[in-house]
C-alpha cells in the first residue's frame, strides 16, 4: 500500500509527522508538501511556474519526503505524478492543529489538497484536531491508522474523499491555546454534513502600525450547541464526537454511501477497542 | 453608486482598467486588487498577516486605487471594509483574459474574488473574455455596463453572484494566442450552468532543467460542442453566446431568480440596442 | 537622453513618481521597478526564474513603465536590457522616504539598484529623503534634476555612482512620522563618505504572538552630532546638508573625480539660484 | 561550544547537513537557515516582518533545528538573538553546492550570512565547494572541522570572517553538472584576495514563453588561469587549492593577521594528515 502524506502547515509541521507515524504500519508512506505554511490557501494550483521540490533528509527512517515550493494541491499533484514512483493508494492531509468544518473548509488547505487527490481518482481524508498536542493522542493515531487502512481496503476504486475531525481530546491544551474549553470525553464516531454556515464570528482586517498595513482577526469561536443541527460536523466536535464528513467536489456532502459507512464503523470500532 | 473593481491578474492588468472604464460612468468606481498576479488562487484568504495596501497613483482620474500585498479575496474583504469610505453596492472581478468556466472556476481568482463580496452580503460579478483583447470591445463594455446597473437597481438587497462570459469576439486574436479560433458573432446572452467537469484536457507537471522543477503544463482546450450540455457554460461559449451563470456560495448553480432573469434581459438587450 | 527610473520601495511609491516628475523636462524616462516593496534587500538578484515584467498603465503620460516581479537590481538589469529600447544613460533609485547613508547602505535596495547600473557600466544616482513628503519639494526636484543633467553631459561614459541624501526640509513631518525634529535650512551640499558605522542603534528582533514569530526591530536614531567625522554622509545630513556621496563597487567611497566635484558644484549651483 | 549553521539554499539543502555533520564533534549545533532557496539574496534583511521561524523534526539527533521564513541574515540575526539559548561561539554558513568567489560574493547569500554574524562580533565561516557531491568528501569535512576548531580556540573575541572555497575533489561530479573538469588532485591551502572582477561571463535575462517573462541566464564560466591574479581566490580554485579568504565588512580582503595564518596552518595540516 503506498500513502502519500501531505498538509498545508508546510513540512516542518509537526502534525504531518504524527500523521506519518500513524500511517506507516500500513505501507510506503511519502510525504509531498509546501515548504512552508499554506494556511488558508484553500484548493489553489501554482499556474504559472516553475513549482521547485527540494528532497528533504526525513527523520523519520524510510520515508521519501519533499518539500515543494507550492500550495498543497501542487504538493499532491506533484506528489502522485511525479515523485511518488508509483501508483498512489491514498492521499491523506493533515494533521491540522485546529479543526476545519463548516463553511470554512473551502479555505483549508488540509482540505484543498485531499479535494485534488479526490478529483483524480485517488481516495482522500483530510485529518484535523482541536489543538496542536492532540495529534499524538493514541485515540487519534488510532482511529486515523483504522479509516485509512478502510478507505484502502474497502473502498479501492472508489476516490471517497473524508474529512475527519476529532473533538477536544486533551482539555488542557485548550487553555494553553485561549480556546474555550470543551471538557467532553471522546463519545463515539458520527458521520455529519458540513455546517452550512460560518465557523467564526468574525472576519475583520485591522488596521497595524500607522501604515497601509491589514491583519486579519478571524478568531475561532465554536458556535453554542443549541444553534447547530445534530448532524452538523460542528455539533459533533461541540459534543466530543469524532466527526466524518463525506464530501463531493463543491464541498458538499456526498451522496450516501455503503461503503462509507463501513469505514465510520471501522473507526468507531477503533476507538470501544483497548489499544 | 459605489463599485469596487478588483481581479486576480494584478492591479497592472490592462483587463482591470477596461473594467474600470466600462463602470466608471455609472457612479463611484474603487480599485483594490492584488499587487501581482494571483492566477489559480482560487478564493484563498491570507490568515497570516499582515497585508500591506499601498496606494497607487491611479492611471483614470478620480479613481482610489491600491494594491494589495495578498490574494483576491484579501483585496475584497480589505476594500470593503477599509478602503472604500462607505457601502459597496456592488462588486466587479476582472475582466479576466481567458473565459471562466465549468469546473475550473474553483481556481479562478476572479471568481473567488467575486464569492468574498457574495459571503459578505454585496452583489458580485465576475467578468471573463476569450483573449486580452477583447475587454475593450464595445460589446464587452456595453453589456457590462448594463448588467453593472441592473444588479444595482433591481438586485440591491440581494446577493446576487453571477458569472459573467464572453465568447470569442475578434477571431484574429486567437490567432495571436494559439487558441483554436471559433468564428462566431455574438449570438445573444444565455443564462447558463457550470459545465460539470474540467475545461481543462491535461493537468500535467513537467520536470525542467535537470533540477527537481516542475512546470503546470494545464492548457486549455474548450472540449467539442457536441459533448456539452446545451444549458452550460461552456456550450454557450463555443456557440458565440455571452454566458451568464448565477452562482451560490458552493460555486454550484443558484436556484432560479427573477432578478437574475431581469438583468440577463437587460445584457441582451444591450446587445441588440445600438451603440 | 534616456533615464530609467527605479526603486526599492515598489512601482506604486509616491517618490519613484516624484523622481519622473523631477527628470521629464530633461528627456525620455523609463520605469522599471519592483511590483512590491522590497526595501532591505541590497543588490540581491533572482537567480531562480522565471522573473516576470507586467506593462503599467503609466499614471504619468508618455512613460513606458514596468512593473518587475523581482528585486530592485532585477529591475534595473531588465530594464537597461530589454525594456528601454536603446542605450540608458543613467539609472536613477528612489526617491526613498528616509534617508540611506552609513554602513546600511548595503541594505538599501534603492542603493542596491544603482550599484547594478554602475557595475554594467552606466552613471547611477540612488535618492533619499528624509521623509517621504520631502520628495516633492522644490529643492529637491530642482536638485536632482541638476545633479541628472550634470550626471549625463559632464560623466558620460564615466560610470559614476553617487548617493544623494536630503536632509530634513520640512520639519512638520518629522513630527508626523514620529523622528526627532532637525530643524536645519538647507546650508549648502557637501561632498562626503559614508560614516563608517551602523545608522542604526539597534538591530533586534522581538517575539510576537506567542507564536515563534520575530519582527525586526530596527529603527532609525541618527547619531548626535558631536561622534560624526565632519567629512560623513550622516554629519551633513544632521547639519542640514544636502550629502552626495562617490561609491564604487564595494560601497566604499571612490576616488576623488573631477567630474563629481563639477557634478556637486551643479546641485549647490541649483540650491543657491531662485526657481 | 556552541555552533550556528546556516546557509542560502534552504534548511532541506543536504549541503547544510554535511556541514551539520562535520561540526557535531566539536559541541552543540544548532541550525537556523531559510525555508527555502534564497540563492542570490546576498546580505538582504526581511525590514518588514514578521518573520516565522518553525521548529523542526531533525533529521540528525540532538540538533536544535529551525526553518526561518526569511533571508540567511534573519535566520542567522534570529538564531544568535532567539534560539540558540546561549551565546554563539562561531556561525558556519553552508556548504554551498558551486564556489563562492571574485566579485560575486556579493550575491551570495551563503557568504552575506556570515558577514551579519561577523558585523554581530561572531566569528564567522562561509564555506563551498565546487559540485554538490564534494561536500561529503572526507578532505572536506576535515578541512572545515579544523578550521572551525581553530576559529574558536584561537580565534575567540575576534570576529574573523572567513570565505572558504574547495577545488573541485571528485572531477566524475564535474561531469554531472556540465562543468569544465578541472582534473587537479587538491594542491594545499591558499590565503587568498578575492578577484577583483566579475566570475561570471554574461549577465543576461532570456525572454520566455512569448509574455513579458525573462530568465537569469547566469552561468559560471571559470576564467581561464593565465588571466588570474596568483594571489586571487580563483587562481588557488583553478589549480587545485583549497582558498580562504579574510574578508571585512565591505567583502574586500581584511587586513593580515596571525590569527588567520595560525587558522590557514591548521587547515593545511588537516590536509597532511591522514584520516
Amino acid at each position: 500500500m503506498r500513502i502519500l502524506a501531505t498538509n498545508d502547515d508546510g513540512v516542518h509541521a509537526p502534525g504531518l509527522w504524527a500523521l506519518v507515524r500513524a500511517l506507516k504500519p500500513l505501507g510506503e508512506v511519502i510525504v509531498s508538501a509546501p515548504d512552508r505554511d499554506r494556511s488558508g490557501i484553500g484548493s489553489a494550483l501554482t499556474l504559472r511556474g516553475p513549482i521547485r521540490a527540494a528532497k528533504l533528509l526525513s527523520p523519520v527512517d524510510g520515508v521519501n519526503a519533499h518539500a515543494i515550493d507550492g500550495t498543497p494541491g501542487d504538493a499532491v499533484l506533484i506528489g502522485i505524478n511525479e515523485l511518488a514512483g508509483g501508483p498512489v493508494d491514498l492521499v491523506v492531509s493533515g494533521i491540522n492543529p485546529g479543526n476545519n468544518g463548516g463553511e470554512e473548509i473551502r479555505l483549508s488547505g488540509t482540505v484543498g489538497a485531499a479535494l485534488h487527490a479526490h478529483l483524480n481518482g485517488i481516495p482522500a481524508l483530510a485529518v484535523s484536531t482541536h489543538t496542536a498536542e492532540d495529534a499524538d493522542a493514541d485515540l487519534v493515531q488510532t482511529v486515523l491508522r483504522a479509516m485509512a487502512a478502510g478507505m484502502v481496503s474497502i473502498g479501492a476504486g472508489t476516490p471517497l474523499f473524508l474529512n475527519l475531525n476529532f473533538p477536544v481530546i486533551d482539555p488542557a491544551s485548550c487553555a494553553r491555546h485561549q480556546h474555550e474549553a470543551i471538557p467532553a470525553p471522546t463519545a463515539g464516531v458520527l458521520l455529519t454534513n458540513p455546517f452550512p454556515g460560518p465557523v467564526f464570528d468574525n472576519i475583520a482586517y485591522g488596521r497595524r502600525d500607522g501604515r497601509l498595513s491589514f491583519w486579519n482577526a478571524r478568531h475561532l469561536a465554536l458556535k453554542r450547541a443549541d444553534v447547530l443541527p445534530a448532524d452538523s460536523d460542528l455539533f459533533a466536535l461541540v459534543n466530543g464526537y469524532v466527526s466524518v464528513t463525506s464530501l463531493d467536489d463543491k464541498l458538499s456532502r456526498a451522496s450516501p454511501s455503503a461503503i462509507v459507512d463501513t469505514v465510520v464503523r471501522m473507526a468507531a470500532e477503533a476507538i470501544s477497542t483497548p489499544g
